[in-house]
């Protein structure tokens, strides 16, 4: 990954804010823009370069992770060492402008900050430039979502072997997720889902120790991480034989799915291709049972930006990868939701996710 | 859980602090609270009861988990809901104190919410009173806990049976991952750390694709989550035969833990039993080596208040569980550390974690 180009381009950004420094808190962030995956860190980021201040758990990894980026460890609290370095870099002129990150940042370590530089430097709430960096993937990082989105996706082959009527949820996740780690994954990307029944009808359906239902759906929702960056995907399979009724269930999601991801290309705005599904939905009379949003960007964390929902106004752009995931729970019934990932490219969209969408039944 | 108890508690907690209310953002503490494990969550607490916000993904969730609290769900961002219910709360004569939680409200969310409520209420940064009420575990947290540790210490099982030269550190954790969830866990506590040969020195060696060394140590530290409860063990064995400096290093980790087990009890600051494991390891010749801290809280996360370290002012009591692992770490040659989970009694400690610590030579 090539952590000086990101450095280089929030500094420019920083430039732009008239901020001094940023203060770099969320740790993905840290991640991206040096490679640290350390739990405790703070980056440090001005036009001169970037120092990651991290204590002596973490000598060694640092040493081995970090580029782009200078390291200091400290015994004090990170926080605290933070604010001592800055102290002592005296700018005769003027007192310096601290950008820290307002949606990470908590309100007792800004005021621990703040006391520390009193007088010396100011601090400002700054936009969530990282995160706006980060919408947007590099090859490198495409690179990487693609090995997970694949590597997640043969997991799916595990699902369908382990699906059977009276088979724990979590005997299915446990299964899947042995095959994640014989496979290299570092982890989950999330708490699996497996939702059988009139669990299917929960939209979070976390694996329990419900039985397979015999005759029902099978809401499969499941991602790995892989070299630090994570995959999403979602299958519902029926086990019994469907009646109309499930199966024109299903179509009508798996239209809603087609249909966002036909409206998924550059320019058009993500609301948009929330709409798209939401509307078919709707036609097919489910538009109250399609309760969430219709997808979220993917990367070093499973949830980012933008969101893909009504009232959004982020404006798609080649190199974001996103989920296109509507879905429709009818409560203690039946619930089903389809999930690829896919990244907007020159010219529409790439789907990433190589896995089949017709109906399963076992 | 007894949630109507724990809410009581804080509300007479908020009355000492002189709060009309309590804005609960951190997720474990709601789940602490009034059940709720969702991914997006508010709890408001007042002496009159306690209101759950969440969103449409959470209907059904949120009926079947929470007890002790209303529930609200809104379709506008939480913060939002929360602060326009608030706003609809007149009080005629004078305007409401709201706390936050200021170790983990950002500052951004404190600026949306203060905005909301501009001349309604006045916001203010509350001291972590549910961290604080959470320190001391009530009988059900110390059963649940109880049960997560045996399933934990289970899985050392596994390691002794997979760790053999050559075999991918990531193999052994994958292996103890599947027992782990085939055993009921939810999930695990932490990434699974398996630290063979050089890489035992990384105090944070997290499970790689390196081989198991021929000859040399290597940590073992892991923990499962189950019933919402965190695990946390580590023991170091040895693979191949250990010389006397590999045997007299472990010995002297050992006799560190030993003395911190048996200065913990009652009374005793935390940072005490710091010192007595510190001390041993400096008279060793490897107080230098000794670089993180000597344990931690346990509970619904992995770490909790207390820390057990220097400087650190809070003083044992019944009921609190937390975790004793000194470690030595020699970079690029060798490292070990030996963990258990203990429970503060009336009279002293109970070591939760069941496992021998004798060196074990594979």
């Amino acid at each position: 990954m090539d952590h000086r180009a990101r450095l280089e381009a929030l500094s420019r950004a920083l430039d732009k804010e008239r901020l001094d420094y940023l203060l770099v808190s969320h740790l993905s962030n840290i991640r991206y823009l040096c490679g640290f995956t350390g739990s405790a860190a703070l980056l440090l980021v001005n036009t001169n370069g970037a120092t990651l201040f991290t204590d002596g758990r973490y000598i060694a990894q640092a040493k081995e992770e970090v580029s782009g980026a200078r390291v200091v460890i400290d015994h004090k609290p990170i926080l605290m060492a933070v604010g001592e370095w800055l102290r002592n870099r005296r700018k005769a002129r003027r007192s310096l402008v601290l950008g820290v990150e307002a949606e990470h940042m908590t309100v007792g370590a800004y005021k621990k900050v703040a006391d520390v530089l009193r007088g010396k430097a100011r601090l400002k709430q700054a936009p969530p430039l990282v995160e706006q960096a980060r919408m947007v993937k590099d090859a490198a990082e495409i690179a990487s979502l693609r090995r997970a989105v694949l590597l997640g996706a043969s997991l799916f082959d595990v699902a369908l072997e382990t699906i059977r009527p009276g088979i724990p949820e979590t005997e299915i996740a446990a299964a899947m997720e042995f095959k994640a780690r014989q496979s290299g994954a570092e982890a989950m990307s999330f708490e699996t889902i497996i939702a059988s029944g009139p669990r299917s009808a929960l939209p979070h359906g976390r694996a329990s120790k419900a039985p397979i239902s015999a005759d029902g759906f099978v809401v499969c929702d499941f991602g790995v991480i892989l070299g630090g960056y994570c995959s999403d995907m979602t299958r519902t399979v029926y086990v019994g034989r469907p009646g109309n009724k499930a199966r024109g269930f299903y179509n009508a999601v798996r239209e809603a799915q087609q249909a966002a991801l036909e409206a998924t290309r550059p320019g058009t705005p993500v609301s948009e291709v929330d709409r798209a599904a939401r509307k078919v939905l709707k036609n097919a009379g489910l538009g109250r049972y399609f309760t969430h949003s219709t997808g979220h960007g993917v990367g070093i964390e499973i949830h980012e930006s933008p969101r893909v929902a009504a009232g959004q106004e982020d404006v798609l752009k080649p190199g974001m990868v996103i989920t296109i995931e509507p879905g429709a729970y009818v409560p203690g019934k039946r619930g089903a939701r389809i999930e690829d990932m896919v990244v907007v490219t020159e010219r529409g969209v790439d789907v990433l996710t190589p896995t089949a969408k017709e109906l399963i039944c076992i």
